[in-house]
């Protein structure tokens, strides 16, 4: 009987497992450095709880499956309505402002493609209960602190910043109406994912003016901030979501990371819940799909039946984050796959009793040791195994331990000497 | 619009999610030391593979769902038959012996009780292709050496062992046919759980022969290895099995954990693909179900595809252990919500730009580091909030900063020092 694994998921065998713990220990410790608190919710939700926020589309990229009840549960696809739920239901007694992070196993039943799996992991980091740039700047900082950390410099990954609602008051002033703007983002946001003509072609059906069409393209092209002022009146609702932009990018630049950040008004996220400030992070190439992306979404907490509470965030998979660390050859060597303090061994087979002994002394130590299974063998076979075990040293029991001393070998330097065993063990402290 | 979570799911608010680092960081480091690589599976497989070891009944236990194309997958409900799978598949070219562990999240369909929840996380350490008990004792010092780490006594605890050879050959001794063990198995895993009249009943209806029970009885009720020894023949099958258990025995005392274990000939563990040695640990007090349990499963990888290779392993779920952490006053004091190294403030509000600039130095040189989104607080109110946040030191941003000099304060003493600007970043090293 052949089993394989399901489509779409991965096996994570020692090596694979390093780099995912690589990953996922560099998103923990920039999030408690940022000062965030981590939080997790379960794997699967009332299904009903994912088409508040993005409608029934979504079920389509859920695993359903039921309760001994009947009841109707999904797998989580993201993790923000379970953060939702969870501010909500202890919306008075959490400290605010929030400032949360969770590094959720998510699903998604689709295809698998390069950079899309069914399963994956995903860093979100959430400031909850602050109205005003700086927590969209501390949510950029973060994500470009943690880029920056595992090597990725300004030349590898650039931050596509702009707003969504200068975007919506920009399309307000050329005439389109309030109710048309949610089917038109999700057009927008497609700019750089399509040939310019085919693009063009999808807008016009939404936009049959070709003046309007026409400045809603230039908009769309414009590459700085200063630019940007000129096209908009300063007294005007577009010139307030300016001035946020402009506040978050100068924080930024303050921060020591402007050389990272740029202003694009093409960057516009197709979910219909962003309220504000939205980046996304690509890699400089822009071969791959977006790195990670996030934004302010003022509205979410009071849809999902709280008070009315404003919240940014960010979400960074682990999948096209992996391929971009591989390519730019940021994992691997970093990485060990196995490490061990001591290995224990004997030089004549009597030893055996005081080779456990030791490995468990020094294991209550909180060091790592370990011994050969293999009874028969003998030393020389013994430092090999201690070798393929990347142990840093090896001791050895042998003739000596009579008078209580046992020597330690270096295994990089390959020095060896004789200790006392109780000054040794006491050398080691007690863990 | 109410939503709850699934009933038989936590939440873990940041308390809940310092009390699972916890437990799940103790595990690791346990198993690191103890010599065990990580790996780990996708959270769902194809619904038969869980089928294999278990048997049909499993399959109203599982959480079931498809995927597009209509297969039949299940949520994981222990990891053993992943792992089966993925030695299996890298069986040439993985060095042996293989000692690995996971910390798998894991799901149960059933209605949720005290410490059985319907999502919930285990320790899994095993170690395939070691015949002999050396593995089987590694796998129980590792467990007793995670138990006695986290503050738990051999007068808290206690480690049952037997031996499912043991048990069969003692069956197979007093007539039992080869078909009636697996059924048997069960039924005497009970033995514990149940009152004697009733547990005694039960067996009745498996073993007619009142003779026959009795023996069954009294070989369940010795309680040490010497009694056993004179209830069995020298040169019997028993023998054998006898001598594992006392050889296991005798390697845990040599490791210094002598006092945790006990034999015990009731242990039987209900599964029905153990070949060997089998335990569990209970609170000493015994009204918990087991903390874990563990054993020999010889056939399992062959059952799953694969050659025949020996393997022992343990599981540890997190929902006993917390309750009985929690009960032992093991958790809680030891474990910080939330830790800062620095909060940074300025002394009037002038310095807003400087104290982003100093965040963003301290967190790039791997400190902890956070500031407050209230623009107008005064710097009474900023210290509480430093106060708040548990930060170890608050570094206020006065008048001085023109001279390139900065306040710091620590937080517990209360002290203040003033600092050069260059001097105390360089300090602190690059992170």
């Amino acid at each position: 009987m052949k089993i394989r694994p399901v489509k779409g998921t991965r096996d994570f065998y020692p090596p694979q497992m390093a780099i995912r713990n690589f990953i996922i220990d560099g998103w923990k410790k920039a999030s408690l450095r940022n000062g965030f608190e981590e939080y997790d919710g379960p794997i699967f939700e009332y299904l009903k709880m994912f088409q508040i926020k993005s409608g029934d589309e979504i079920v389509e990229q859920l695993f359903s499956l039921q309760d001994r009840g009947g009841r109707d549960l999904a797998l989580r696809p993201e993790i923000t309505p379970t953060l939702a739920r969870m501010v909500n239901q202890q919306i008075n007694s959490l400290p605010k402002p929030i400032k949360w992070f969770s590094v959720p196993r998510l699903f998604r039943a689709e295809r698998p493609q390069k950079g899309r799996l069914r399963e994956f992991f995903q860093w979100n980091i959430d400031i909850i209960g602050v109205e005003r740039y700086f927590a969209d700047a501390e949510i950029i900082f973060t994500t470009v602190d943690y880029l920056r950390n595992v090597g990725l410099t300004a030349n590898d990954v650039r931050v596509r910043i702009s707003s969504r609602k200068l975007l919506a008051a920009v399309l307000k002033g050329f005439g389109i109406p309030d109710d048309k703007l949610d089917a038109l983002y999700v057009i927008l946001d497609k700019k750089a994912k399509l040939p310019s003509d085919t693009f063009e072609k999808m807008l016009a059906e939404h936009v049959p003016n070709r003046e309007t069409l026409n400045r809603i393209l230039t908009f769309m092209s414009v590459d700085s901030l200063p630019e940007l002022q000129e096209l908009i009146d300063a007294d005007s609702d577009e010139f307030l979501a300016y001035l946020e932009v402009k506040e978050t990018l100068a924080m930024l630049g303050i921060m020591g990371v402007g050389d990272y950040c740029v202003f694009d008004p093409s960057i516009v996220r197709g979910l219909a819940y962003y309220t504000g400030v939205v980046f996304e992070v690509h890699e400089a190439g822009g071969e791959l799909r977006a790195v990670c992306g996030g934004g302010r979404y003022d509205n979410l907490l009071r849809d999902f039946g709280g008070p009315p509470i404003s919240a940014t965030g960010m979400g960074m998979g682990d999948c096209v984050l992996g391929i971009l660390l591989e390519e730019k050859g940021l994992l691997g060597k970093s990485i060990p796959e196995k490490e061990l303090d001591f290995f224990v061994a004997f030089a004549d087979k009597s030893g055996g009793g005081t080779v456990y002994k030791i490995v468990a002394e020094l294991r209550s130590r909180g060091r790592s040791a370990a011994f050969s299974y293999k009874t028969s063998a003998g030393l020389s076979k013994l430092l090999k195994e201690a070798s393929a075990q990347n142990a840093k040293k090896c001791i050895i029991v042998g003739q000596e331990y009579k008078d209580n001393k046992l020597a330690v070998k270096d295994m990089a330097t390959g020095e060896q000497e004789l200790v006392d065993v109780d000054e040794f063990l006491s050398s080691l402290g007690s863990g």
